[in-house]
């Protein structure tokens, strides 16, 4: 039934649907959420990110007892920055204003970054972890070693071909190419992020072209129509973020979940007030206060770190100004109530007829 | 073999494919290109925007000599402008030092827009015109009835699910929905253009879902594997611009189609330096040059007044700095050598083969 592109992805990852659940730092990838797509045939993905390397341990054994099914955990490689004491100054003003208005303590401390890359990976590498993905750059020669000596399939980022280029030549089992739709960081690691915000319709195929590995496609995709497109463009399989945040597994907030549903593909911008690196989200009170800050903003992660507190008070109080949403451009697709396995399999049957719609004629007569 | 929404759109624009040849304002969609079209099954489409009625009849006369097919006459829908001297005096500091280099003369000059677009909606409606096609906005509902009683399709351009929903309203047969991947001036009239670069893939099934008229996927689609995406996502039929820019036909200087040639994904900018109004085009000295003006310059159309010398000077000198190079995001896929007749022809082999496998594989047997 599926062309042999996309079943060369199932039978790479040993998974039944092209189906890969985005992975999505801030908490919506719970295990119950990575778990129930993986027993539904999709591809989990725990994304461990932002987690303490004990934390992600505790997680992939969750997983593990929710699901004999493969699934995957994603890091972000480690990027340079610089601490920029007046930049740290200069956007405390507009933050110490939202702490207050939130009732929560004011700080003008230099926040620590703590960099646990290496202890996260010891952990992936030691828990045997089926799938491993990665975002904003390509791990070192070693760590790759590493995690192929485990039979670890390795998913890279891309969001040029370039990108993907690079990608496949440092030994990466497969390509999540990120369309400019996408919800969430940039991964763009080669290159200016202005110039590489490709839309998936255009991207996809031009990828395919220069890379013999499978690509995912990611970006704006929300239902079958979107996979059926996926898979016409060449693609192997597809990556859903935004739409897996408003299922019943999902750890996104209610507020959260109640902004998407309110939104439409109109609603996004590329910000990089909440974390010092470029991201998809709903436009809000938050991004519209630090516009005025906009060169001035400090480097990634410092600004997560510094916006974090705000972040969480935020959404512990229920209040869609501070938080971060981030979201792709199909949000009127979002659907409600639904689980994640019923999103996988409304959204297989619903490419399948298009992909094939002399055969289901043909099954109807 | 189509389905029947694409058939739809075929019978209602009386054509053999569902391709329709972008009206590309700037000389590229000469009579020879849109007549190549017209007589290869797809839709030609005139760019009528920037040209003087009298020239507008005189081309709709020799397209008519050229095909018995129909083909569509493109118009900008008038801009409310305000006349800012202390821009128009700030931005002609770099222009005039292009000119310079370009051996042409300085100019101070206030330009004088003269607006004719009342004289070329008459040639329109004179001519009876088989299709008409408008964008930046919507014509009057007097405008409107005058094409409606001739019988003369009307096809408006949205950029957002709300723009479709009042180009619906106001009496369009067709909604061309032009994803943020398309070259070109972005088409937005109602909200702000950086909300609205919504891409191609998220764009249309939310747009289908919206609207009962056809809409017609523009943006990032150069070949077969892009026309089968749009109409698996719920499409009538497509767009294509870049793609007809690099055919024999097309009336682009060998300088731009060379420029096409050598581009790639990540080469374009939405960019108002040109005209006053975001566009999307191959990155170039022109653009960097201007780039510290961004916020001083004059409205459209009187930047795009004012740098037409400078583009067509250009143009004529071979240079590539300082022409406006519009392109999709797609380049890599530009063909060359090709005939608009045989674009046409593969991107709808193609297309097939994909939209209907087991059908293509009978056919084998």
């Amino acid at each position: 039934m599926w062309s042999s592109r996309v079943a060369t992805l199932l039978t790479r990852l040993n998974i039944t649907y092209p189906i890969i659940q985005a992975p999505m730092a801030g908490g919506a990838t719970t295990s119950t959420l990575v778990a129930a797509v993986a027993n539904a045939g999709g591809l989990g993905s725990l994304a461990a990110g932002y987690m303490q390397p004990k934390d992600i341990r505790a997680t992939i054994q969750d997983i593990r007892r929710l699901t004999q099914k493969p699934f995957s955990v994603n890091l972000f490689t480690p990027q340079s920055f610089e601490i920029s004491l007046d930049k740290i100054k200069k956007v405390s003003v507009p933050l110490n204003k939202m702490r207050t208005e939130l009732g929560i303590p004011t700080s003008d401390l230099i926040p620590q970054i703590k960099n646990n890359y290496q202890e996260q990976i010891d952990i992936i590498c030691d828990e045997k972890v089926p799938i491993f993905s990665f975002t904003f750059g390509i791990p070192s020669a070693d760590i790759i070693q590493r995690l192929k000596s485990n039979n670890t399939m390795i998913i890279g980022t891309a969001t040029t071909v370039d990108e993907g280029v690079l990608l496949e030549r440092s030994g990466c089992d497969a390509i999540v190419a990120q369309g400019s739709e996408a919800g969430g960081h940039r991964g763009t690691f080669d290159g200016e992020f202005t110039m590489s915000q490709v839309g998936t319709i255009a991207l996809i195929p031009q990828l395919v072209d220069a890379v013999s590995i499978p690509v995912i496609a990611a970006g704006g995709i929300m239902d079958g129509r979107g996979l059926a497109a996926a898979i016409a463009l060449g693609a192997n399989g597809v990556q859903m973020g935004t739409a897996f945040l408003t299922c019943n597994e999902s750890g996104a907030s209610r507020l959260y979940k109640n902004a998407l549903l309110a939104s439409n593909e109109a609603s996004t911008v590329v910000t990089s007030t909440f974390s010092g690196k470029p991201a998809r989200g709903l436009h809000n009170e938050f991004i519209k206060q630090m516009a005025d800050y906009k060169d001035s903003l400090p480097d990634y992660p410092i600004l997560h770190t510094l916006t974090s507190d705000i972040r969480a008070a935020a959404t512990k109080l229920n209040n869609p100004h501070y938080p971060s949403f981030w979201a792709g451009q199909g949000t009127r697709l979002s659907k409600t109530s639904i689980s994640a396995a019923d999103l996988i399999k409304l959204t297989v049957e619903e490419a399948k007829r298009i992909l094939s719609p002399e055969v289901s004629i043909k099954s109807k007569l």
